[in-house]
């Protein structure tokens, strides 16, 4: 007898043959006495529908913020009235509820809001009549009672959240892969599965460009310590489980994964002096333009004329609006030039266990080597290694480190 | 300065363009100072659209009543947005409100919700910020929170409800007509609008066939003594107010109206014993099957043999289980015969003067002799009377008895 939190995406609902479908699949994975809230999204493309009608009104309609948030909320409220119908002509006892019925409390940052407190009082009730309680995701109310939606990732992290103010045994995010992978399995086809991830791999994952969870859910399941069980809609099989700790087996990887981010550039800043504060000139103009940078590196040029190159990556995206600001900041600086390069990637290995073993750093470089990937930069975090190589070698690269780290059975 | 609540129906809004035309037309309207209050449907066929989506889960949603509301009230909610979006690119501060948020406490009889009660303190807030408020109609919140639709004419009993709680000055229904015609203009070209008419007598009206508004919300203007203002979407011209009383001027007019209803059918009993709760019979009989009956005569066949005939009308569509529940109520009374008769009509006049203008009955029962109209029935209110004529005669009937009443200038 547990009680668990299951959420399935947009694509999983996306019609009414789809919702039978989840509400049937549920209904046999069940077992009795089990417990189980739905989180479900709207359906398919019909936030697109909704974002697309708004746009007949203002060509810029997210200016009117909460009023996208009373249009797009219609979204989940749709899903959740269907499956609920759908779990009672299968002949079990459900019942719809908003996210501002089950006590989703946001903040009131519209469009992007933020949960402050969940009071599930109803969806408690709701369970001890014996029914499978379905909650639209993606949304809340803030302190006027106005509905709030989470912004991207937000179905997620109502689940997580919920399962968290619930003290569920586990939340299930039910997805179109079929867990967490020890690298992208459309690019390393010895990519494994695996059973469990910590909390703190999956977020370093994820920066590091592995796309399953967004983060905020995962730190989410962090704070309330919420088991994240991330499994196939088309499949029974077990997923991959996200926790704070692995049990004894799952502890022979020192490196759970191999990650990967091809939508990355460099940007190289060649022949500025090198004196206090050009590192804070640099990095703060791009701060202020709310542009990330990842990894950085300052290389003596000239000795001598004490003259220096400072390198760093962002984002592909960011890349021609950090291009102007860095050329503008470049130029007072007296620079001799400023470099882009495009075709770059990185790879990364994410293990909570490299802390306590020495050498994987060079095992990783080797690796490379024998791949004949020339590195470019490298980074490190605790429980991370990273290097920038020629976007052109991604695929080489991610095998040759998988090898090394997972090799063949 | 006033307090005025708008309500505008779903073919109104059916489209952004709509919904931006009634933003211009309402914001030209406005006179300074004035607090707005918009009642709005949802687009078009939206809620058609949404009950299509549930016919895809199962071919009679409406057994799952609650979750049917669930599902419809998002129809009206995306209206709000938008209309609310389309007041502020106009310039004018907005804010949209479902149901629930404007403290519309409806009960649970899901799908078919009766208003309790209305607590707007959230409307008079923001109406005291300057803003035009903008309220989903056809929809409340029961006590547990749980929304509920409000049925037939649900949007209009909303506007007039509100319009009520909030004590506005008037409550504007916008249509696809121009006001209360004192006859249908499609059957009689002679037909004026009404500058008022009272509650009484528009009930009146509505029950007798004239389908401009429904009696819910008429009633519920006369209960909260609230000017309701009956006028067209497409023109600005003054249309029909229905208040307690008339102004001095228009107490001219004995009869306020006439009134058609061609969707009758005639059921008559033949040759039944004339013994008390013969009628009780037939008539609970049909009760019980939620039948309502209009026009009832009861004849004498054969005095000697103490032998009767009852003759009745129902509406159309109840016609054919009306003639199964009274065939066999027929054979326990050995009953001659049961014939139906479907080319029938009933044409009315209302007025609350006729009660002490004598002569109105014969000068109606004239207009028809004069048109070669035959009566067949006759039924008679404290403020309208009523003749069962042939459907085929309607036209020349109503023009005849408006002719009568209303002579051309």
């Amino acid at each position: 007898m547990a009680l668990i939190v299951k959420k399935f995406g947009g694509s999983s609902v996306a019609t009414t043959e789809k919702i039978m479908a989840v509400a049937k699949r549920v209904l046999d994975e069940k077992a009795p006495g089990d417990k189980i809230v739905m989180v479900v999204s709207a359906m398919g493309d019909a936030t697109d529908d909704l974002i697309e009608l708004a746009h007949g009104i203002d060509k810029d309609p997210y200016r009117f913020a909460r009023e996208m948030d009373m249009l797009l909320t219609t979204g989940e409220q749709v899903s959740i009235a269907l499956l609920t119908m759908a779990f009672k002509k299968l002949g079990h006892a459900a019942v719809s509820l908003t996210g501002p019925m089950v006590g989703v409390r946001t903040n009131s940052v519209h469009t992007k809001g933020r949960i402050l407190d969940i009071q599930p009082d109803r969806v408690r009730e709701e369970l001890e009549k014996g029914n499978i309680v379905v909650v639209a995701g993606f949304q809340g109310a803030d302190q006027y009672g106005d509905p709030v939606t989470l912004g991207r990732g937000g179905s997620d992290t109502s689940a997580v959240a919920l399962a968290g103010a619930l003290r569920a045994d586990t939340c299930e995010i039910f997805t179109d892969v079929e867990g967490v992978f020890s690298a992208d399995p459309r690019v390393c086809k010895g990519a494994r599965k695996m059973k469990e991830i910590t909390y703190s791999e999956m977020l370093e994952m994820a920066r590091l460009g592995a796309g399953v969870m967004q983060p905020r859910s995962v730190e989410m399941g962090q704070y309330y310590n919420i088991p994240i069980h991330v499994r196939s809609t088309f499949t029974t099989k077990p997923g991959t489980i996200i926790r704070e700790d692995y049990t004894m087996e799952e502890k022979s990887f020192v490196i759970r994964g191999v990650a990967h981010d091809d939508k990355v550039a460099k940007i190289a800043v060649l022949g500025i002096p090198n004196t206090p504060g050009i590192a804070h000139g640099i990095f703060s103009a791009l701060a202020e333009a709310n542009i990330d940078v990842d990894m950085i590196v300052q290389s003596i040029r000239n000795i001598e004329k004490n003259v220096t190159d400072m390198v760093f990556t962002v984002a592909s995206g960011d890349l021609s609006q950090a291009k102007s600001v860095v050329d503008k900041v470049a130029e007072k600086l007296n620079a001799v030039a400023v470099l882009i390069e495009e075709d770059v990637a990185k790879v990364s290995i994410v293990g909570a266990g490299m802390l306590g073993s020495p050498g994987i750093a060079s095992r990783m470089f080797g690796a490379l080597a024998g791949a004949n990937v020339n590195i470019d930069i490298i980074s490190t975090s605790e429980i991370s290694i990273s290097c920038l190589i020629k976007g052109s070698q991604v695929t080489e690269a991610v095998n040759a480190i998988h090898n090394e780290f997972f090799p063949k059975d």
